[in-house]
């Protein structure tokens, strides 16, 4: 069953492995007349590029996309859209190693035992450069929100036990900090807690907190395919989330009715809540407030310090992993999560369009 | 676009609204020759029938199902299983005030904003009964997994402040106490709290975890049909239900590397980890460990004290709900979670099985 | 996988066996706000209705709707809408030796070797009866469409060798001819032919011309989901049809390109085109001239006259099917394929409405 | 909604304009451990080729085909499959005039009015070269399925009016042979017939057949997803072909059911068809027998006679088409219809797979 393919009005079908020829994404259903340019994509593309910082792995990687369908004099003309991105700088010869043995908290094992063998080249499929294909999908989903007022804002939350000020507002510094939190002090010391687990060998892991704002009400279908269901799915299907919650999340399991429930309340002909403690969701639809949910990322399992495991003959062996891996890859998961939270809202505005009777029939009377 | 069908391979439609005729699902794709009566279906469904304790709504709902198509002879045939359930108790003269205002804390204001008005009587579509329908297929997909040595336990693992010993290792008691945890001291706190709030006009939310054991590895497909991904939607898409984490979940966020990833051991010819901190699930796809998931729930929005809110012309009011409502909705939930990990696993059980060529070309040899 | 549930932006999901308790379908994505009440849907299911003439079995099925959910104060309401039909007049004793052996020209051997064993009622699944949730699906979709000015007319083109006068225009008389034909001269004659095949003991086919007025163009999404391309799954899914063609169909074959071209005109500001041999559609996409169709219908495979085939130990047999069946299906089939076609044209309009970026920026700021 | 991804088990997801960067497709769902090299591939996409026969256009296209991604040491790995055809020769100044009026028998209109603007060069997404895609994918399909003994074979059975001798049963010379026929004399004749309609700025179209051998029975979804249903879909799909049908297809509706109905026999052990009238599917299901099916294909638009039609304008005007177009595009859809019959076939071979309860447990108690 094809697991590479997301969405029900815009299909996103991604592709390729760390260390194939070349990675991107198909989009099949975007609407036509969008005005697209490569630079436009880039500009997503290079927010998960790894190197600009001591946060990242120091490998080189320049990701730069190709438009190779879709696009015609500068605009979406409704046909699939198909993307690509070059692998330049991969060597097989690091990973010969790793080809032999199972590492602990990644994919390897699971791969061996569904499909009897695995492309074991910087991960394969499995690999951090799969979200390629889901940034450059992003990009266009939010130029696109971006049209009708929806901006997407995906930041840092926490990185180990270093959290931004709650009292952040303003988060156009996550685009210049490097660990895209928003929050010029805590990035500081978040560096300093990264470079002391690089020393120890070891990793991080973090929070990545997205906000959305201008979604109208009643966004989302009921039951299955829930706003904050769908949600769920895009951003649990991100390698190393392992938990994903919606407005106040987790601490709504101990409130009480009367502290959670949001008061609705008119302000002239404006209806909104007076606290969000719904994170923007009720009944699996936009409320009309700012969206509001949070990932938690596991520490990146590729460390140096040493690990036991066994190897594919199923013997208890011990080892190093070596290689140059993000001590944290939360900072670079960012515009990911906000690229997944752009295609699942986009698909769900689509489908919302023809809730209505009456909408289907005046589309085709003013047709 | 449709929000009331999940899965690819196991499809379950499910239909109806609290106080409408019937509530039941069509299951399209189960396979023939499981023997099943709705004996089978009715025991899961008594596991959310209220009225059986002071920790659920006092209202008497029967709930009784009935196989309408695609069972003969005692078996399944393989063509689409319909299963109802009536309405019987449903009385709408209760729900007359409710038409006016939109209730915090429900979708009232998101269904009028996508429908442009919407079925009040007992929250409609949105009612907890649409649950009913998830529980029936999740009662056919359990017995499915059984046959493979696969076992499915949810149980209630907090109400409020109310916590289960986390020593409990034996679930069953889970199936007799009247908050459905498996811990029959914590069972009488959380009796006594919900008993609490109710005398306050206040409602409670709490912690719904479940296991899965027997699941062997290489179940979820890597990419956006990751096991935990497709998890995440099933359970989000349950109403009340504001967050999902794997394994240690939220707290990974906080670990090192080096403490979070598991060991794997090899003991004899058989391959375990360690720890599982994991839950069960690397790189999207099973580990060969338990699954571990929890659902956080949210507080029931239905309370009788005093609460502001705006009728339909836009007017700030303020509010007292009247009837009888579920001081807290876990218990009752419990089941619902069993069923729709389930539904869920099943049905990526099924894609497994076209993973090689090999196990396609044998499957027709061997036909 | 799933093969019940047909239709992405509205899911039609039929269910049940001509001998099991019901029959019906749920319809998922229909949205908010038709009027709708259980007459709209009883006139379609009584034009595939039985016993109503000597075209057709004297079996007497009253097939009477119920509508179970999804509508309310007498208007559709967005969630999924079941409808039922009860069986009533069947009795299995009738078929107690159809158990044993495979019926030339059904599926029972396919059935058997597919699922390993059959619900051998009256054809259990693969009955004509399950047309009666494509048919009840039909109604809706027919009601909407009306609502746009699009009309789908489907009428008996021909009965074995008789066949109708092309140059009717008026297709109204197919509501009332026994036979679903527009001419009343042909029907008599085809009458006469069906009592001379009922009297040999043998059955007759036929053919359904569909045609679709006011449809715009530039429905239908290039490339797999072609309007001609979905039209033929649907009505090739139809049980007994082994031909569809589109416009001219079969006969292009043998055209000259100078001949099967159509001319693109412009009558004041209206564009159309000087001849249909395209029937109405162009590269997938409908090119605003009338859709036509024709679906090509086997004659009855259940007939009383002796013939060879196997029994279930795999022996040579001679059998004579008993009962009362159809000496030809297609008077009944017509109101099928009407359904099919209108399903699935509503379905891609649906689409259709997101092909522009501007539609969908238009839509929510007017929102 | 996505028009361009075909299959639920395997999804062919194709992309590409004629002029644009390149064409290509993307398998995802693809199961692991197939060796597969671009040979394979490229084998099929030379039968397409066009230039080597006067049949045909004279443009020069190379069409040579790179894998991308979800292969690893010459074998496939289960994850998508990314396959690229470079476009080389194509220069766009041909096509200027194009971009102001509409061909008659194009797809041209129905882009404009559905887009609002269309990639007017060489047809865009609705060119012949978009089924690059289509053959890349089911070389692929027809590989696995030869490992199971199955063999999809189509071959040209009339240009214009020159039939095949129906008495031929090696279809090798099919490729061969300039018109793909697999009767030497007949594409003497129909070469002589493409050189006169050329000579007359005329195009002719034709017929392909397919067989399928060594289908087990049982093979297709009862209801929509017939194995009839889903062939229609997948044949009609592709550009020019205007009639489906299904073994003796159209005829079968002036047939008796005593001439029409197949009888079973068993010979020894086996069981099979006295006749094939019903082309190996009855009830929408494989009957073991040799599956048989037709599409017609019309004459290729773009002729270089003087034709009718408007311009964007609305005016009416006439054209002349100039450029290298095939007189008939027959030959060259051949291995297009092998290849969709190839994919849709394997694709209800997997769905088939989970239809008993007892192939699921066996299949995870041998895991």
């Amino acid at each position: 069953m094809s697991g590479s393919i997301f969405g029900k009005n815009i299909s996103v079908s991604t592709w390729g492995e760390s260390h194939g020829k070349a990675l991107g994404c198909v989009l099949d259903g975007f609407p036509a007349g969008l005005d697209l340019n490569e630079e436009d994509i880039q500009k997503f593309l290079d927010r998960r590029k790894p190197g600009t910082s001591s946060a990242t792995t120091s490998r080189k990687e320049d990701d730069l996309v190709e438009i190779l369908s879709g696009v015609f004099d500068g605009k979406t003309t409704g046909t699939p859209i198909s993307l690509m991105v070059k692998n330049t700088s991969q060597k097989s010869s690091d990973y010969s190693e790793i080809a032999k043995y199972y590492r602990p908290g990644h994919a390897d094992y699971g791969f061996d035992q569904k499909y009897g063998f695995r492309d074991y080249r910087g991960g394969g499929r499995s690999s951090g450069r799969e979200t390629i294909g889901r940034v450059a999908a992003g990009a266009l989903a939010s130029k696109l929100l971006g049209k009708m007022g929806i901006e997407v804002i995906a930041y840092t939350k926490a990185i180990g036990s270093v959290e931004i000020d709650p009292k952040v507002t303003d988060y156009n510094a996550r685009l210049s900090t490097p660990t895209a939190m928003p929050d010029i002090e805590a990035d500081k010391k978040a560096m300093d807690l990264i470079e002391s687990a690089r020393q120890k060998n070891d990793s991080l892991g973090g929070v990545i907190e997205c906000r959305i704002k201008g979604v109208p009400a009643g966004i989302g279908e009921p039951v299955f395919d829930k706003l904050d269901a769908r949600l769920s799915q895009a951003i649990m299907s991100i390698g190393a989330v392992k938990a994903i919650e919606i407005g106040d999340g987790v601490k709504v399991s101990t409130y009480y009715g009367s502290e959670n429930n949001d008061a609705f309340e008119a302000v002239g002909s404006k209806i909104s809540k007076k606290t969000n403690h719904s994170g923007g969701i009720l009944g699996g639809m936009s409320d009309g407030s700012e969206i509001v949910l949070r990932a938690y990322i596991k520490p990146t399992p590729s460390i140096a310090s040493t690990q036991e495991t066994i190897n594919q003959d199923g013997e208890n062996i011990t080892i190093n992993i070596k290689g140059r891996h993000d001590p944290v890859v939360v900072p670079r998961a960012v515009v990911v999560v906000e690229s997944m939270c752009a295609v699942t809202l986009l698909d769900l505005m689509i489908s919302n369009m023809a809730s209505r009777a009456d909408s289907i029939i005046s589309f085709y009377k003013n047709h």
